[in-house]
């Protein structure tokens, strides 16, 4: 088999066969096909597509590509994964998994910290003093057993393959293809070991998929690998052209998290929460029915267990527990300000990377691996869409730690917005559910 | 600039400027630019291709990517280069460059070996015992004011990007693009520093090239790229469905060369040789009219000029002279066989680049660069399309070292032809001219 060949069968529109795509996906893990071949391989992929079965395969070739997949036997019951294509303001993961605990649900999260907005999941729980998502698989599945519930940082040899491949479109434009981007993402959930996975695939300005469309079109490639590779798997296609919620940025998304499983949170994320929970309870085999698992989530949430979840998950991954009470132990931003909405009006749209690019400007995300995070620093937003605005009214509350990026955040936050003389709608959270 | 946004910009349609290819052709070339970018941007070049002005460009850069174009203001009077897009039995350099000396034209000829079914000019002329192309500027331009012509082969500095670009164009499925392919030729024609350019596009199963639409397409970009150049330019689209005259292989093509300039050869090639060169005399301003030039080329073949000036030629170069008349003097093929034909009837088609694969197996191309060429053996071919064959007569003679791989020749030359009870038509030699 020639890699020169392959590229070919693909620029021209072929299918490439399972053996086709082992060869080139072992051959790129071990080295021996080089970055400038899978270059032309990722641009032609990119421009012709790729099917069902090549997809799946891909999936299943970068799932193996470290050895085995993670092996989650020793845990009882149905393992339920999550995972977020992420947006603004996207904490769910935060809450969910102690919630999900609660209920009885055992969840193995597997994280990454991600270029973005904000820092990842793990980048945010580490605004709990000295916790670490840095465990190997044996505490990891302890944990698990103990309370029910662990998040571990994406390791080292998990899926080699999508890591070198992802650096690789990350540097030739091929980034932006729904075949790469689903097997992306299904490879580390299947590597992960879990029986079944809820997605939630964010769709609009803020997130990857800017439109129901895409954000439709990735679910069904995703469910259909999941699916083909043995898995339960269901998607959720959520709001992303306003923050969920209120808080972005690190710790204040934390926060957040927790005064919503404190049952005084946003109500919009309490609603998402419930959607994908009830989602995850179900292939679970937790529930049968949504009412049912709408109650249970209610029922954590009310009788306190879920909180109580999230202080054992905290302890137990070496951070401290009264940071889930005392808000004043996590990272605390030097300047608070309101943003003073300049007019009056109904709001008509915001242009959400543009509030998510004010939380990098403050310092809250990075550009490149391994850039520090500023944990403190974000916004707090009060107005979305739908909503009435007085002039002068706080839009939001700006979190920061210079005098410039909080000025520089504060135009371009107030750039986002647009304003309406008459109301406007407010906008419907979840898009709909992919099975 | 970030090379990552310029790949975005031409994979999604969007035209580059002129200062980002410089930037493209600058960093490739120097290295600052990695082969992994390079290779998805020519795959996207490949599916959005580039217009003229973008054609130009990258033209523009790969020649001057060595430094300086070739000087050869020393020279008096118009300097006219020939390049041919390559086919099978393709011999009109070798003719034409002692031919329109001949006529007092001065022609500075750079060629290359370059891969395929035999090898490429500077292989066919070292057919000539101790004849060497490798000679440096200052011998080329003194060649050109003595006896009016010299060939040189392309040195290893001039376009240094066309020739990095080449090989991982090679590798990565992305020869095949017209912008690619045009900036390639023409790059080296306007680094070689001639004022006129005459370009042979072969079109049919033999050359790059399979068809007329493709062939002229190919034409019009690169005649235009000259013009833009400010190059004179003149493209001419000839047969390829059948081999150019009778000879296929090295040294079997020189002796055709030479005994069309004695005015006895293939009158197929001659017509080739007078289309050609009647462009070159007057673009080199020779002559005004195609009459005009038919004739001047018909004297110097008739008067012996031409065949005179070969002679200079091979011994300026360091060639024994004497070879020219005395044929014993070549390399000589050990075996020398008829292909009977199988049957009788019209012949209704030739799959002319397995024609030349024949030569190839016969030991008389590389595949591989650097590779040693056999400048003996090929095929002298006797019967093309719309010729009569009885049963059992020759359709062509074969030379070869080896009984293997003459039978297999053999094989695959029988399996090229395609007979025909009724009669056909023969083909037509000169497609059309692109000015």
């Amino acid at each position: 088999m020639r890699m020169n060949d392959l590229i070919t069968k693909k620029r021209d529109g072929k299918e490439l066969t399972d053996e086709e795509i082992a060869f080139i996906i072992e051959g790129y893990t071990k080295g021996s096909l080089p970055d400038y071949q899978m270059a032309a391989m990722l641009m032609a992929i990119y421009f012709k597509g790729m099917n069902d079965r090549e997809t799946t395969s891909l999936t299943r070739c970068m799932a193996y590509s470290g050895g085995e997949l993670l092996d989650l036997s020793e845990i009882k019951g149905i393992k339920v994964d999550k995972h977020s294509t992420g947006g603004v303001g996207d904490k769910t993961s935060i809450a969910l998994v102690p919630l999900m605990a609660a209920c009885g649900l055992p969840v193995a999260k597997m994280s990454g910290r991600g270029l973005g907005f904000t820092g990842g999941t793990i980048d945010k729980l580490e605004s709990f003093p000295s916790f670490t998502t840095d465990i190997d698989t044996a505490s990891f599945i302890r944990n698990i057993n103990n309370i029910g519930c662990s998040i571990m940082s994406q390791t080292e040899d998990l899926c080699p393959a999508d890591k070198k491949l992802y650096a690789l479109r990350d540097v030739t434009a091929t980034v932006e293809s729904m075949p790469l981007i689903a097997s992306s993402i299904m490879s580390k959930k299947v590597a992960a070991g879990a029986d079944a996975i809820v997605l939630e695939v964010m769709s609009g300005s803020g997130a990857f998929m800017k439109n129901d469309e895409d954000a439709r079109e990735l679910s069904e490639i995703m469910v259909n690998i999941g699916r083909l590779a043995g898995r339960k798997c269901v998607a959720v296609i959520t709001e992303m052209n306003e923050p969920l919620g209120s808080a972005v940025g690190n710790s204040l998304e934390v926060i957040e998290a927790m005064e919503t499983l404190k049952g005084r949170g946003s109500s919009e994320l309490l609603e998402v929460l419930k959607t994908l929970g009830t989602q995850m309870l179900i292939l679970g085999e937790k529930c049968e029915t949504e009412e049912a698992g709408r109650s249970m989530i209610e029922e954590a949430i009310s009788t306190g267990k879920a909180i109580d979840k999230l202080r054992e998950l905290v302890a137990a991954q070496g951070g401290d527990p009264h940071a889930v009470d005392d808000y004043t132990l996590l990272p605390k931003a030097a300047i608070v300000e309101q943003i003073e909405s300049p007019q009056e009006g109904y709001i008509a749209k915001i242009r959400c990377d543009e509030v998510g690019m004010c939380v990098h400007t403050l310092g809250g995300g990075r550009s490149v691996k391994d850039e520090p995070v500023d944990l403190s620093v974000g916004l707090m937003v009060n107005k979305k869409v739908g909503d009435f605005v007085k002039k002068g009214e706080s839009l939001a509350e700006i979190h920061g730690n210079s005098e410039e990026a909080v000025m520089k955040a504060k135009k371009r936050f107030l750039d986002a917005y647009t304003f309406s003389d008459t109301p406007t709608e407010h906008l419907k959270l979840i898009h709909g559910i992919v099975k």
